[in-house]
C-alpha cells in the first residue's frame, strides 16, 4: 500500500508542475465528441501520470479521461481524471483538480483529490481515515436537509426530470450553491459542507472519490442508494452521514 | 491619490488576517432580515477596515454592507463589503472577497477586489490600468457571444423574468458557468472570462468593481446600458469588449 501511495503522490507532484504551466496562459480549447472542453494541458498531464505508473508498475493497468483503457484484465487499475473541470481550468477558476484512484478487483482502494492551484490534496485509502493536506478530517454531523449545504457544478449536469428530483431536493436545504467541480467532494470530506448531488458523471470522475469520503466518515451511492460502478447511470450523491443522505434518498425517490 | 490607495491597501491586509482567522472554523452563521447569511467574520473585518479608514481619514465617509452609513454628506465616500460571498465564506470555499471603493461626489475613483484565501488583489484607479498583484491587467479580445465564457454566481440572483432573459442570452455563449462571487469580476479584468452577468446587486457589491473593470478596458452597466448609480435595479452586466457588450444588451432587449 505505501508502495502505491507513494506512485500516486509522485504522479501528482508531476501533474502540479504541467498544470501550473497551462493555467491561464490561454491555450487552445478544442471540443471532444462528448462537447466537453479539452486542451494540451488535459492531455499532456495524463501521459506524465501514466508514464510515472507505468513506469513504477509495468503489471498495472491505466483507465485515463484523455488516453483510454491499457491492460483492462489487470488486478491493480489505476483511474485518471487529469483536469476534473476543465471548463474551470480555461476560465481561469482554480476550484478544478487532479483525481487518481486505484482499484483492486474493481474495488476503489486508493483515491486521491489534489487541488493543484489551491494547494490542497485529500488522500482516501480503504478502511483508514482521511487526509487533508496530510491531517485527519472528516465529514460534518449534519443529520437534517434542513442545516445542510448542498453543492453541485452546475445545472446543465441533469437532464428534465433529474432536474426536477434535484430541485424538489434543494428546496429542503439550508444553502444551494453551484460550481465547485471535484473541490465539492474534499470541502465534504472536510466537513465544511453537507451533500454533493451531481448527474453526467464519467467511471474516472468517481472512483477517486469513494475511498476520501468513505474515509471521511461520510456516504457516496447513485440516486437509489446503489454503490458506484462501472455500469451505473452517472448520477451521484455524496453526504456526510448516513441519516443525511437516508432523508436526501427519501425525497429523491418520492417522484 | 497615493494616500487613498496606501489606505485601502492598509484596510486591506488587517482585512486579510481577520478572514484568514475565522475561515474554515465552523463560525455560527445568522440570518440577516434579507435572509442573506452574515457571521462574526464579516462583522468584525468590517469595523477593523472602518476604523483604519476613519483614523486615517476622520472627515471622509464610510459605508460598509453590515453596519451603514456614517457621514452621508462628506466628499469622499468608502464604500466597503467585508465579504462579497458570505455563503461561499461559510462553505470553505475561498472564491469569495473583500471589496473596497471610494467615491469622490458619488463617481467611482478607487476600486479593489481582494481575494484573502488566494491572494489576489484587483486594484482599479479612475483613468489609470487596472493592476493585478501589481502587474497591469486588460480583459480580453472577445467581441462575440459565441466564443465566451460568461459567468453568474447563481441562477438564484434573477427573478423569473429576469432569468428567463439571462436563459435567453446564455443559450447563445460558448460556455455558462455559475459560481465565483466579486472573483468573476477580477477574472474578466485579467481576460480569463468575457461575461458576467447578475442580478440581485447592492450598491456596496458593485463601486468597487467599475474602476477595476473600465480601467482594464471592459464595460460595466445595468441591464439597459446605463451606468451604475445608488438608485439603480440590481441588475448587472460586465462584458470584456464594447461590441460583446452590445451584442449581449441586443440579446436581452428583445423581450
Amino acid at each position: 500500500m505505501n508502495e502505491f501511495l507513494s506512485t500516486a503522490n509522485e504522479a501528482l507532484e508531476h501533474s502540479r508542475v504541467t498544470i501550473n504551466r497551462y493555467f491561464r496562459q490561454r491555450i487552445e480549447v478544442k471540443n471532444k465528441a462528448d462537447e466537453s472542453p479539452v486542451t494540451i494541458a488535459d492531455q499532456t498531464t495524463e501521459a506524465k501520470m501514466r508514464a510515472i505508473i507505468s513506469g513504477r508498475h509495468p503489471e498495472h493497468g491505466i483507465l485515463g479521461e484523455e488516453h483510454g483503457m491499457e491492460q483492462s484484465d489487470a488486478r491493480f487499475q489505476w483511474v485518471i481524471d487529469p483536469i476534473d473541470g476543465t471548463k474551470s481550468f480555461i476560465s481561469g477558476m482554480p476550484t478544478f483538480g487532479t483525481l487518481l484512484g486505484l482499484t483492486d478487483h474493481g474495488s476503489a482502494m486508493i483515491g486521491v483529490i489534489d487541488m493543484p492551484i489551491l494547494d490542497e490534496r485529500w488522500i482516501g485509502v480503504a478502511n483508514q481515515i482521511t487526509t487533508h493536506n496530510g491531517q485527519h478530517c472528516q465529514t460534518s454531523n449534519v443529520r437534517s436537509l434542513s442545516k445542510a449545504i448542498l453543492y453541485c457544478t452546475e445545472p446543465d449536469m441533469f437532464n428534465c426530470d433529474q432536474f426536477k428530483c434535484f430541485e424538489k431536493l434543494t428546496a429542503k436545504v439550508q444553502l444551494r450553491r453551484f460550481g465547485g467541480d471535484c473541490y465539492n467532494y474534499g470541502l465534504l470530506a472536510s466537513g465544511h459542507i453537507d451533500l454533493v448531488v451531481e448527474g453526467s458523471l464519467q467511471y474516472y470522475d468517481i472512483m477517486a472519490l469513494i475511498p476520501v469520503i468513505e474515509g471521511a466518515g461520510g456516504v457516496i451511492t447513485d440516486w437509489q442508494g446503489n454503490s458506484l460502478n462501472k455500469n451505473w447511470d452517472g448520477l451521484v450523491i455524496a453526504a456526510a452521514t448516513p441519516e443525511l443522505h437516508k432523508e436526501a434518498l427519501d425525497i429523491m425517490m418520492k417522484t
